[in-house]
């Protein structure tokens, strides 16, 4: 059996979205899902049980950082990263393929793989698609993801034909190389930059090799909206029914919102932990960055209609003074927060599509964040 | 009725520490206590409802950097600190001279006060024994410290003389200046450098304006630690028996066991946070550098005799790659133990005397770390 199943619960008879259930061998998780990311097997600044206390269900991790350091085989060692980090619910681990190609520093691109060089040493490394499998089967995720080749926005047809090509090939390799499907599944990622036909083209490729869920790759790297929308349009219905599918790197709630109606599954972005640490802090009335001065004498919670550790317990005064000062409990707490709200957001999402009104949930929520 | 009172509970047989219980607003603590210190309204990387994981009863808090940031009309206005950080035990604030005589740029000390420059603007800024009370005042601690001058280590006997002198005029004054004596408790603080008999003359000026407890001060400032405990056995006999005593910047294991034994009873020191942050963990068998490359493969806990959440649940391998990767929970870990340690040291400390064993313990302690 494979080792992850998706289960369709029901459709959204306003918009479509779908509400399910993704099995793993590390638990069940609800979908459309928000995945927190911990690139170096920790999502910054939470702890395991705070993670859980803001009911993430499923998270990410970043086998290109966990690769440089500590090394896959401590990993591995440690019982995978589910025991080395001390998390057992569900992981997804991506290939690598986005770090290397937007970290490792004068790489080479040929058939066999990427050599690239170390952001943190220098020292020169090697990743084939094979290499990738096998790093992330080190690593034990519950899914895994083919490597695939990202290109940069914006990039021309024939480039961005070429590449998807490739990374149809690769994704061939990583499939035929994985062999323990019963413990992870492997996800291929559906390529193609902006370009309609070659979105189709490649998730054609990626179909005939029949992987247990698939990814949606190369898309919030720049481009409008509206082109990531198209490219969803055309993209979605492709993809089989009884399959999970995956959009990476988005994390906006607009983009979550838009992303769940057109049939997405799951998410995960840095946004929420990436903005926390900056001070920047989600609420249902839109955005507001704790610094500024106006919140040096605010006594109210982050965001009153919050039910999180964060907002139960402590002022904007208190945590501006925090992050004004530089300290450590300023970021865990509006860290905390945003991934309440975001994970928060998704159980509206599901909530709605439950009762055939994700589309007024969108109006009503865009409205009041501030959107359009 | 005072603020503060001390309960004694027995004396070691032994050695002659004292068990004791100090009874405040905010509850009540056990003896000997070790305060950890939330210089800036947080103990660094912890959240209050750790604190009272870890078992801490009271914490510290400073004075002069708060006073800087966010300023004490803001901490007033929040309900005092209990409000503001929201810790509903007891707190200690120190007075804020010994920032504004080591952070504090370019002084000039009067008779009246100290001005001195802000670490954090440059701007200028005076202080004085009333304005050190009035701030107190604003931060609501439920022990609050007598504005003192401290003294470099070495110095010579007239400036420390000199200096003690106006110490015991500067607590006068904060004594006289402090009306609500209900909800915070005063106490005085004994100077003196490494003078004996300086230290008798500080002891009887203050025991004159009959402070509700007792710190001393200016120790562990560099001194060998022989000398230390010749002013402690000199000056701790002076103290009344029915007042709690404080030595003021103590952490080190060693200095908290042999400090019990000299009947203090109230301890704080940043050093169980700052080493933590270092990477620096205290356990049983000693102090170890978690960043040492003989941890990577080590798949033990920091302290495998600890109940501590950091213990229970990871190890000295992924730890070490948090610390290394610099991520933040590598150092709340680290911290979070260290508390644990030294915590729970105290409360085998208070086990002991209540069994008249504390020197036995002191011993195999000792010789446990690697003391001596
Ligand atoms: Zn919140
Ligand atoms: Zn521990």
């Amino acid at each position: 059996m494979a080792a992850v199943k998706y289960e369709l619960i029901k459709t959204c008879g306003q918009t479509g979205a779908r509400l399910g259930r993704v099995h793993t061998p590390h638990g069940s998780f609800d979908t459309p899902a928000f995945m927190p990311v911990g690139t170096q097997a920790t999502v910054k600044g939470m702890s395991p049980a705070e993670l859980k206390d803001v009911e993430a269900q499923i998270i990410l991790s970043n086998t290109y950082h966990l690769y440089m350091r500590p090394g896959s085989d401590i990993v591995r060692e440690a019982g995978g990263l589910h025991g080395f980090m001390g998390w057992d619910r569900p992981i997804l681990t991506d290939s690598g393929g986005f770090q290397v190609f937007s970290l490792g520093g004068m790489r080479s691109i040929k058939e066999e793989g990427v050599t690239f060089k170390s952001h943190i040493d220098g020292s020169s490394h090697f990743i084939s698609p094979e290499r990738a499998i096998e790093i992330q089967n080190d690593l034990g995720a519950d899914i895994i993801m083919a490597f695939d080749e990202c290109i940069p926005y914006p990039c021309d047809y024939n480039y961005a034909k070429n590449s998807l090509e490739r990374t149809s090939r690769w994704a061939k390799r990583c499939r035929d190389v994985h062999s323990d499907t019963e413990r992870q599944s492997l996800f291929g990622i559906v390529q193609g930059g902006t370009f309609k036909d070659l979105r189709v083209q490649s998730a054609n490729e990626l179909l005939e090799l029949d992987f247990p869920g698939y990814a949606i790759g190369g898309l919030s790297v720049g481009e409008p909206a509206a082109e990531m929308y198209d490219m969803l349009d055309v993209t979605v219905p492709l993809l089989p029914g009884d399959k999970p599918r995956y959009l990476m790197g988005v994390g906006s709630p607009d983009y979550l919102i838009e992303g769940s109606i057109r049939g997405i599954d799951m998410f995960d972005c840095v946004l929420p932990t990436r903005i926390g640490r900056n001070g920047t802090v989600m609420t249902g009335a839109g955005r507001i960055i704790i610094r500024d001065a106006k919140y040096a004498r605010d006594y109210s919670p982050m965001d009153p209609e919050c039910d999180c550790y964060a907002c139960k317990n402590f002022t904007r005064s208190y945590i501006r003074h925090l992050i004004k000062a530089g300290e450590v409990l300023g970021i865990r707490l509006t860290t905390w927060h945003n991934l309440r709200f975001l994970l928060n957001l998704m159980k509206n999402v599901r909530e709605a599509i439950s009762e055939d009104r994700l589309g007024d949930f969108r109006n009503k929520f865009f409205s009041a964040f501030g959107y359009k």
